[in-house]
């Protein structure tokens, strides 16, 4: 390819604005898979992915809001795979619970990024803008309420909704943290003790 | 004092073996009071402890090896504080209750200290070796099992251990990292729903 002048121009081309944001989340994504986001740094994205740093910032002007925007990614992943799980479960309490057992192995399976989901500030509370469902407490409200046959709005329901989150995201944390042994069928049994 | 000798010996007297150690422990444990772990040097903690570094060598090789004792000073004060309400609440589900009351609340007051506690892989799943009842995990599963006149071993007292652990870890994480508003009221009514 080294006279081609097709390749030239390939590795030349100018990303579209949707392009190269979406690149950089991947590329973000990509290095969660095994290493912390403490760990890499905005410029090692932008390399990765074959931008330039000036580019880059036109899209994230530092870390932080890379970062951001890569939590939010992962948030919508996790609502989206509980919503599947939900589905796939048929309903009521069945549902409830597989949104559980979704929400521990996720966390089991993506820890770097479960944890910057969590970390992130700029998350908290709030709800992604192209999807309620991928709100975790939107969504694990809903559920509770439709299992219960309540109104997601109903006090108990909140509490109930507080105490499942509280019981995955703990069990989740523990695991990731070692102190408690990362084990399916315990997942399975805590889950159903509690939340069925 | 600027001529007085005795003021250049007290300045000047070595420490004590135990005496260093416990001054840089109280030092790391004063510094986390409003800061986070990864923000202090080993340097700076034997700088505000006015001893020398060669001198903190000798009882801390690295950072790491201060973090360690700290996070074990910081769970053998979790197991106390549980120890201490569990007593004062009389005994069974009110003691149960109590110590996972006191679980979350040492969370909120203590953020670093407690995210540090639980980011040691030191001692993940390890108990001090003073004092067992500062382990959560066994000092939990004791009062659980008391609570349900269960032996310890029993596995369901083991779920049920590992579900109340998950349910205070997780709310007190949530709380910590803003994604639930930190609420007294709360806490009471998630874990007077869930454990007693």
């Amino acid at each position: 390819m080294s006279a081609n002048g097709n390749s030239v121009n390939i590795e030349k081309r100018p990303y579209h604005h949707g392009d190269l944001r979406a690149a950089l989340i991947a590329e973000g994504l990509r290095l969660l898979t095994d290493r912390d986001a403490e760990s890499f740094s905005l410029r090692e994205v932008a390399r990765n992915a074959g931008v330039s740093a000036t580019s880059v910032y036109r899209h994230f002007p530092d870390k932080e809001a890379l970062m951001t925007a890569l939590a939010r990614e992962g948030l919508a992943q996790l609502g989206a795979a509980q919503v599947a799980a939900a589905e796939k479960a048929g309903g009521g309490l069945e549902s409830f619970a597989a949104t559980g057992r979704t929400y521990v192995r996720f966390a089991l399976a993506n820890p770097a990024l479960f944890r910057l989901i969590f970390a992130s500030p700029a998350l908290a509370g709030t709800e992604p803008d192209d999807c309620d469902e991928a709100d975790p407490m939107t969504f694990l409200r809903k559920n509770a309420a439709a299992a219960g046959n309540a109104s997601p709005d109903d006090p108990a329901t909140a509490i109930r909704v507080t105490r499942a989150w509280s019981l995955v995201h703990g069990l989740a944390m523990l695991m990731l943290d070692g102190q408690i042994a990362a084990d399916d069928a315990l997942i399975e049994r805590v889950i159903t003790a509690d939340i069925v």
